[in-house]
C-alpha cells in the first residue's frame, strides 16, 4: 500500500464569522487558500517532499495581501514592516528561523536558507538581512509590502498605546478578532513530515517583539516520530504553553492522536490561559488535523485519500 | 512540615576539566558561584520569592567577568556584546525573554521587566533597548563589557568564518570546549518555582544568532506542576530538541521524577543530536538535580534540608 500524502495550511484565526465576511472576500479567501493549497498539493503528488511543500503553501501565501504574512504584514509603531518566520523538516529535526527582518519578500525562503547554510537556527534584524543578501534572497522594496488597508488600520491606532493582533479590528477584511498568520504542515509520500509559519505580528507592534511563529517548539514544529504543526494566535500564550511541542509530547509520551494532541492542547491548556487561536496539523500516517477555540479559523486540507476542504468559519 | 527550599545554579558547561583548569581559577570559579548562591539562598531563606532568588542569582553571576553572560560577555563578530536573556515563573507561567541588545547592564533584569510590564514575552534588538531605556533598567558603556580575555579571543579568530561557543578556545581561561551560560532555578518556602537564564552566546558569532537561552520551552521553563530548567550548551540543538519543555512533558504526561526526566532529555535527545551541554532543574517539593553530557559544568546547589554543593568537573 502506498503511504498516503497530504497537505493543511492556514491564513489566520479569530472571530471570523460569516456575518462579517462579505460574499466577495469570502471568494477572495477561498481562492487564495486553494491556490496556495494546489501548488503545495501538486509537489506531493510528484513524488516532491514535505519541505518543499510547506514552502511553496507559506509562499503562495506570503504572496497574498489578504494574509498578514510577507506581502500583506500589518505595519510596526514605527511605520514600517517586521517580518518573522519558521520552517522545520521532521525528517532530519532541522530548523531554520528568522524574526524581525525587513525587505524580505518571502520570510520562510530566508527560513529555509538558515536552516540549510547558516550553522545556526535563528537570525534576527539587520544581521539575518546581511545573510539573506549572502544567500541572494529576493528582497523588496517597502513599496512592495505597503496596501492601503493595512496602512488604514495602523493609522487609526498609531499614535495609541494599543497593538492589535492582526483582523481584530472594525476594519474592512474580516471585521472583528482575527489573528493573522499563515502556516503549512505536510506528509510526503514517503511518510516524511515538515512545517512552516510566517507572519507580520500585530498591528503597531514595538520594542522589536517576537511572537510564537518564529519559535521552534511554540508556533513551529516538525518531527516524523510524532506530528508538524504550525500555530495561529495571541503568540504571547502560545509561547507560554510551548504549544506545538506540547502536542508532540501527548502523542510521544502519552500515545494520544493528532487530534486528540491538538484538541488537549487548544481546547484545554491554551483556552485556560485565555489564548486565543488554533493550529494546524499532520502526522507521518498523512492523518490531517485542525483545531481552534476561536470563532472561525482560514484553512484548508487536502490528501490523497481524497480530503479535500476549504474552510473559515465553524 | 515545612516546604523545603532550594537553588541551583550554573555558569556553563564543556570540555572543563582539572588538568585545565588552574588552582587559582578554580578558586575564583567556586567564589564566584559561592557568592551568587548564598545570595540567592539568603532570600529564600528569608521567605522570598523563587523568582526573585533566580533573578538575584544570575545578576551575580552576570557581574563576574569570569562568565559568558552580562559583564563577561564575549564578542560578536563586529567586536560588540549582543545579549540574551530569559526568566519565567512557574507559579503564573508568565515569561519574558530578550534577545541581542547592548549595554544593558544585567539582561536578566530586562528580561524580568518585559514580563512584567511589556505585554509581551520577547523583545529584541534596538526595540529592545528602548524598552530598557523606558524602564529604566541599568545601562552600562561599553568599557564595562570589556575583557583582555575575551578580546583576545576574539582577535584570534574574527578574521575567519569561525564563531565559538564560550571556552572552547585553548585559552587562558578554562582552556578547552566550555559552553558559556550563566543560569539558576530556585524552589520557595510556598512550592513555587522559577528559572532565569543569560548569555552573551557565541565569540564572533554573527546575523544576529539567537540562541536557546532566551526561548521558553528551550533553555528556559518553569512551571509548578513540573519543574523549572536553565539550559547550557550548543544552543541550536537544545533549540531543535525543545530541551527544557521536553524534561516537564516527560514528568508531565510520564510521571518521570526531576532526575530521571532530565537524564532522559540530556543523555539519549540531546546526546543522540550531538548537542553539548547540560541542563540544572527544581522541582516544586525542592528537590534539586543536573545533567550534563559534557566533561564539566560549573554547578553549584543549596537546599533547606542540608545539600550544598559547588562542583566544576565530573
Amino acid at each position: 500500500m502506498q503511504q498516503s500524502f497530504s497537505i493543511v495550511i492556514h491564513g489566520g484565526a479569530g472571530a471570523i464569522t460569516q456575518k462579517n465576511t462579505s460574499a466577495d472576500l469570502q471568494q477572495a479567501y477561498t481562492q487564495g487558500l486553494q491556490q496556495a493549497l494546489n501548488a503545495a498539493y501538486a509537489i506531493l503528488a510528484n513524488n516532491g517532499a514535505a519541505i518543499q511543500a510547506v514552502k511553496t503553501a507559506v509562499m503562495a501565501l506570503e504572496d497574498n495581501v489578504l494574509f498578514n504574512a510577507g506581502r500583506g504584514a500589518v505595519f510596526t509603531k514605527k511605520g514600517i514592516h517586521e517580518l518573522d518566520a519558521a520552517i522545520m523538516n521532521g525528517a532530519t529535526l532541522q530548523a531554520g528561523a528568522v524574526a524581525g527582518v525587513r525587505n524580505v519578500r518571502n520570510p520562510v525562503e530566508l527560513a529555509e536558507q538558515i536552516m540549510l547554510y547558516s550553522g545556526h537556527v535563528f537570525l534576527s534584524g539587520q544581521g539575518a538581512i546581511d545573510f539573506a543578501m549572502k544567500q541572494g534572497i529576493a528582497l523588496a522594496h517597502d513599496d512592495y509590502f505597503f496596501s492601503q488597508y493595512r496602512y488604514d488600520q495602523w493609522i487609526a491606532i498609531r499614535d495609541s498605546e494599543f497593538y492589535q493582533l492582526d483582523h481584530k479590528a472594525d476594519t474592512l477584511v474580516g471585521r472583528d478578532k482575527k489573528l493573522g498568520t499563515v502556516g503549512a504542515v505536510a506528509c510526503d509520500m514517503h511518510g516524511n513530515i515538515a512545517a512552516a509559519t510566517s507572519t507580520g505580528g500585530m498591528t503597531n507592534k514595538k520594542y522589536g517583539r517576537i511572537g510564537d511563529s518564529p519559535i521552534i517548539g511554540c508556533g513551529t514544529y516538525a518531527n516524523n516520530q510524532t506530528c508538524a504543526i504550525s500555530c495561529t494566535g495571541h503568540g504571547e500564550i502560545f509561547i507560554r504553553a510551548v504549544a506545538a511541542y506540547d502536542v508532540s509530547c501527548l502523542m510521544e509520551y502519552k500515545g494520544y492522536t493528532l487530534q486528540q494532541a491538538m484538541d488537549e492542547t487548544v481546547k484545554h491548556k491554551l483556552t485556560n490561559l485565555s489564548g486565543d487561536g488554533g493550529m494546524i496539523g499532520v502526522d507521518a500516517k498523512g492523518n490531517t488535523a485542525w483545531a481552534f477555540n476561536t470563532l472561525g479559523m482560514y484553512r484548508a486540507k487536502r490528501s490523497s485519500n481524497g480530503i479535500y476542504e476549504i474552510a473559515m468559519f465553524t
